[in-house]
């Protein structure tokens, strides 16, 4: 019900949707009063158009998506959607923004696909293993083997996300690592995946930033929790990383 | 000398060198000591490719590149190149690098490209104007009409490249604008020149970072300066602008 073909089905319904609109003079909403928030057409296009497909081959599934709330969302499997996963990314022109669907059975994250449609780029599960398909080829996703903090490549999204306690600890975890870069929201999280980087760290995340991702990283090898160590299906604070010894490392500087 | 079709020709010719070490476990060196500044095989091979380009095809004209420095650099033209800007984003697996090829007549930037091969872009002059050929087809640049600083999206690679005053007053304009990218490198300035963001502001920039980008945002309708309001090309402290209303707004923050 989640195998690869349907996963690259519902990422191209999207990227229909989406990519006309990146970098075209898109009508840009404000979700919010006095925070910046922005929802484009192409969020609201790509969410249905995967809903859609959705209830359709699987009438008997919940759905919960950024854009549209939640539908059925006791069911047994449930699929979590962020169509535009990176919306500041987007209105720039910047192709680190990605379409997030995952699916949960019963509550936990099983399979999933990211897609950067301008690049060509699309991560996903299939079977037990991750895959990636676009520039250079078709491969197995493998996080990689990085021992200590020093050696590892952080990514966040923005630093501005951190404030009061978890910016003390957010602070010595970029303190302790070889190289931090920031921009990246889903994008990020796929460099670990595939072993071009080794920690995402973040606050503040919803379920459906973050369940599509889950499957993938942890298939590719890696490990990604809430900041207690516990399942990442909630959102909240999130810690991703190649392997559980640097984890290990990452979680005792943020758990002080 | 500096037509559309050569200027593609040592863009390929670096991307030859370039992608097919990009995401791979290429050797990363360290330039400094104590400071992270990798060097990857791709960013040696591109250029001596770019040098071997110009040279047989312009043997009375100077090369400056970023890694293996000055030939001739007194002629009438010189080129000035970057074959990997942002070596960390490379080095990271996020497709924001480029490769930065300008040419200077009497010290003054009047061509340029830059290129970044895995997601198949290149922004270059052509003549008295600027083009765009990748994914969405091939068009003319033209940078946009963004009213005042509230309304503008600004770039710049990392926030913790600003320091003392430059951070006090950098901080500053970060208040006064829409919304702040980071981790862009030159990708930011083609935002700019493409109409999808509106300032690019750093310091610390050397010659090589910069020169192949000042023709590009110029025949783009863009401003490029340094703080002062003076010409680009040596690098140091560097803002970019969708246009001149922008700058000068921009500008009044960074001097305070």
């Amino acid at each position: 019900m989640a195998d690869a073909a349907f996963l690259k089905h519902l990422a191209q319904l999207a990227a229909a949707e989406t990519l006309p609109r990146f970098r075209a003079a898109a009508a840009v909403t404000d979700k919010g009063v006095g925070r910046f928030d922005p929802v484009t057409e192409a969020d609201r296009e790509a969410e249905r158009a995967i809903r859609a497909a959705i209830e359709a081959a699987h009438p008997d599934h919940g759905i919960v998506g950024e854009e549209f709330g939640a539908t059925n969302a006791d069911a047994e499997h449930v699929w979590v959607i962020d169509p535009v996963d990176g919306t500041r990314a987007f209105i720039s022109g910047v192709p680190v923004w990605g379409t997030l669907i995952g699916l949960t059975h019963r509550g936990r994250a099983v399979h999933g696909v990211m897609a950067q449609p301008f690049t060509g780029e699309i991560y996903f599960t299939d079977g037990d293993v991750a895959r990636y398909e676009g520039p250079g080829g078709a491969r197995s996703l493998a996080t990689r083997a990085t021992a200590s903090l020093d050696e590892a490549i952080l990514f966040t999204t923005t630093p501005a996300l951190f404030t009061g306690a978890a910016k003390a600890v957010y602070d010595r975890l970029e303190d302790a690592v070889r190289l931090v870069r920031y921009g990246t929201d889903c994008y990020g999280y796929m460099m670990v995946a595939s072993g071009q980087a080794d920690l995402v760290c973040e606050v503040g995340l919803q379920s459906y930033d973050v369940v599509a991702l889950i499957p993938i990283i942890e298939k590719a090898g890696g490990v990604i929790t809430d900041w207690t160590g516990g399942r990442a299906e909630n959102g909240g604070s999130i810690l991703a990383s190649a392997n559980a010894r640097l984890h290990d490392a990452a979680l005792a500087i943020l758990n002080g």
